[in-house]
């Protein structure tokens, strides 16, 4: 099985370009496809490692650099991704300063269609002061989504399984220094020829003797064409509610989308979903108006408990855009998931798995068979709240 | 028109290296000029990419890495600029932290002849505390000077017109995130072979739909050896004030400058100036004690209201310098400003545009021409503040 | 004398690439030794340069990227050094925010043998609250360590001396910015063909014409196999005192180690050293617990009145290690240390001087030899404190 190393710093390996098509592998493949990497110059994009996954119909930007994100697809000429304010990405984390703005500067560089968000915390930032033994105060600001997505992989590597006709990339990115929590990413990304999906295979491995906690969120957004007016989220509802009163003005049409609205102040929802019963298996899916495309994220409620919307339709240049966010955790600040017992805990030589695929539709029937089978997982009425409810968020 | 793009990053485009000179586009120039494009290595300037524009009498060196400041100049001999503590730039942002020593860290790359500050804020660093929906507070740091001066450009051009003779070199710099004001500076800097000047033209575009606020301060500083002791400030007053107590103590002396005087702590003047019917230009020079070198500001105050002197005559290791300083609003705290409707506000599609000429003099009639220039705008006599007075500044 | 120079950013001098071999200046040497420079790429060490100085029987890599300070040696084919939970260094600077967690931010690149701390503040990260003018607030913070270990030196350089066969590598890394102390470190690492040395020599100098303050503290760290359970720490001890409660616990105990121990919480120790009569030349050495084998400091009390020991016997992979710490000052918050008159003032044009050796043993004859020299200095009972005393420490 074919194997390339494109980075790995323990062997002073790095690659500056690097390209891999089906036809040198063998005689012509039905559907060529191909993986690129290249190192951008320039702006803030200055020494980002960007890896272009193409197999065929479904091609998408890998970006090394910043934590193995997935910067944007294209499926048959729809892009799948979003336009950020962000305008001159794959931003560099050595330009972002995730403590700018009281811990907001994670957003100088976000233009995602997948950030991971945490390890440490995720959600909006928060502060808390702790004493020194001499009685003196300082102050710990933790940054809204916290670093994972602003690591840059340490190993990096491309493989092809003829049997299987699998490419993957992998990527190794360490969240770990001393007097701290040290885990390793390890993630798989795989397609096949034609293929209208992309699996993200995620082991979250602890590295040191003592036990090590963490949270994670999907952070994966869609804007245009699946996102429109009309457009509307497809999934099974356990449990829906507002994270604030902004969320809550609109709580009735949780599940629908606005067109462009430049303005527009976010809005968040909370969710618990419903899983098949032999592992969790559940779907979100983003379905366009017309009911003839459409995204689907498949996880499982087992690694991912949480779910949240992130409804941003503002204007078109300010960033008209989705968030379908599968976590570990709900994005509260970490005290308040803490006490709700919501952190995970890696024993030491442990390791939580995560395991998401994204799929295009682009078909009428493809997205009804879809909703036919969220309608099988879904077993019960949702239950619908109208305000903030514990344990999922502070009372409002 | 000969044009050539060094970097673009929307079509992947940088150019590490790049050299135009005069005898490149046809017979021999009278006058000799070219434009070098290098990219620097090691140390702090490790990646920062200079270009020197050189019309054979007057060069100057941009750093499109640093937001398209002027580092410095060099006037048939006489350097234009200063020597800054800073003794290793020009510093690449990505060794910058603006949130170090309580939002200061933009002292760390501060070298420059022109940098620009703002667009969020000006002047010294504030804080602000902000409470969340669930009661908890965290605090906002804006730094001193604000971040445009920190931002590479993802798109820089040169240009040559035969018919004009206009060397150009053009910069994007976009100041843009989620959630905030998204604006582009697009800054156009002109000279003409032999010429004593520099002309810059920048637009500030507002690129989302709704308004975006802006502040711009044109912070230009200069030394030896215009500035010298017995140099002095030369405008077209209507009202000057000391910023604080620590410039109150030399109000009396506000136009005139100490010789180099370890240990000098700044004194910071606001000012009022006096600009022509028409549309507002005015001029401010600082001139030699002899009155045979000069270097001379042309702006509009339709442009740039405000203007500030920043003496800081301190030992020549140290910073022996003054800044002259026309801006949209006084380097005061935002809140200050917005209170006071100095903010600018650039509504969806709306720019504002901002042109500065830069002028060298190195005789005593033309010190002595600009002088009249200035008499003639003066139309009344200077109202001297003795202390902070509103509404420039808080009252002392 | 044959010197090369790898770095100068004035003028504009870059090798990306370097190899010198003791073969190239002549005819064999009878131990051949070698001076290597490489640029890293990939992930987070992307753009570090490192010099691996090998005189044939002790090799040391040098981080120039991260202010001269000393990565890790070899020895014989004994490491020097430890294990940091840092996975994937050496760091570069511009990916460390050294205002991250509370000022903790310092330990994300944090894995050397020998780093700096100060020359601002050295120790735990501290908080000051200041007030503007205008009665406003704002918060700084100092964070853990100071910044010259952050700092890529800006002038870099290798020396051979036929005569004396010194092998030295320069560098210059300035901590110095406008309004604040303006320092230059010039940091000479010198060793001989074969030897079990490193010398490091470095002057402190002030760049400017008022005074300039400073702190440094040598970080020297030794894990495995210098480091193991019943290893012990050999000094003439003046007096010892444990910093705070945590170390109190194991003040019977302060000069010997366990072994590796997951989740131990670091221990922290003061001391004042006894120096020989004529300089004030001191030893303090770790030597294994078989006796045969250590790692030996020789530095002047005179020119580091203060000593630390940092016990962080924790798991393999968490950090195993034990720091000595020669100083100028404690590492407590600035304002303590000024407060007792430990800071250092360089007067203009003056500077301070450091020197210290390392010294690695191999054999239970060396380790006695050394334990002889230093009961030679010890001509007083040590004093023990039992808990933290004045002026060393806040009184606990």
């Amino acid at each position: 099985m074919p194997s390339y190393i494109l980075t790995d710093v323990a062997s002073d390996l790095w690659v500056e370009n690097f390209s891999l098509r089906s036809a040198d592998l063998g005689p012509p493949d039905p559907i060529p496809w191909s993986v690129t990497k290249t190192t951008l110059r320039g702006g803030r994009r200055d020494g980002v490692d960007l890896i272009r996954l193409d197999n065929g119909a479904f091609s998408v930007d890998i970006v090394p650099t910043r934590g193995m994100g997935l910067r944007q697809g294209n499926y048959w000429g729809n892009r799948v991704g979003w336009t950020s304010a962000v305008t001159d990405g794959p931003v560099n984390p050595k330009f972002v300063n995730l403590m700018n703005w009281g811990g907001l500067g994670w957003l100088e560089g976000y233009d995602e269609m997948l950030v991971r968000c945490g390890l440490e915390n995720i959600g909006s930032p928060y502060q808390e002061t702790v004493e020194a033994a001499d009685g003196s105060k300082r102050d710990i600001l933790y940054g809204l989504h916290g670093k994972i997505g602003n690591i840059p992989a340490h190993h990096v590597a491309v493989h092809y399984d003829p049997a299987t006709k699998e490419i993957t990339v992998e990527g190794h990115v360490d969240e770990s220094k001393p007097f701290a929590d040290q885990i390793r990413l390890s993630t798989r990304l795989t397609t096949t020829p034609g293929s209208n999906k992309i699996a993200v295979r995620d082991e979250y491995i602890n590295l040191r003797e003592s036990p090590s906690e963490m949270q994670v969120l999907y952070h994966w957004n869609f804007g245009t064409p699946y996102l429109e007016e009309g457009a509307r989220l497809v999934a099974p509802i356990k449990t829906v509610l507002p994270r604030d009163k902004r969320a809550q003005e609109d709580i009735k049409s949780f599940d629908t989308y606005r067109g462009p609205t430049p303005g527009y102040a976010e809005q968040v929802y909370f969710f618990e979903l419903q899983g098949d019963e032999k592992d969790g298996r559940t779907i979100a899916m983003l379905r366009n108006r017309a009911g003839d495309k459409a995204v689907v994220l498949r996880f499982s409620i087992a690694q991912l408990p949480a779910f949240t919307v992130w409804k941003n339709t503002a204007g078109l240049k300010e960033g008209y855009v989705t968030g379908l966010e599968p976590s570990t955790s709900y994005p509260n600040a970490r005290p308040f998931e803490k006490a709700r017992n919501r952190i995970v805990t890696l024993p030491p030589g442990g390791s939580h798995v995560v395991e998401t695929t994204l799929e295009l539709l682009d078909s009428v029937e493809g997205v009804l068979a879809v909703e036919a089978e969220i309608k099988r997982l879904q077993k019960s009425t949702p239950v619908i709240h109208d305000r903030p409810v514990e344990p999922f968020a502070a009372e409002g």
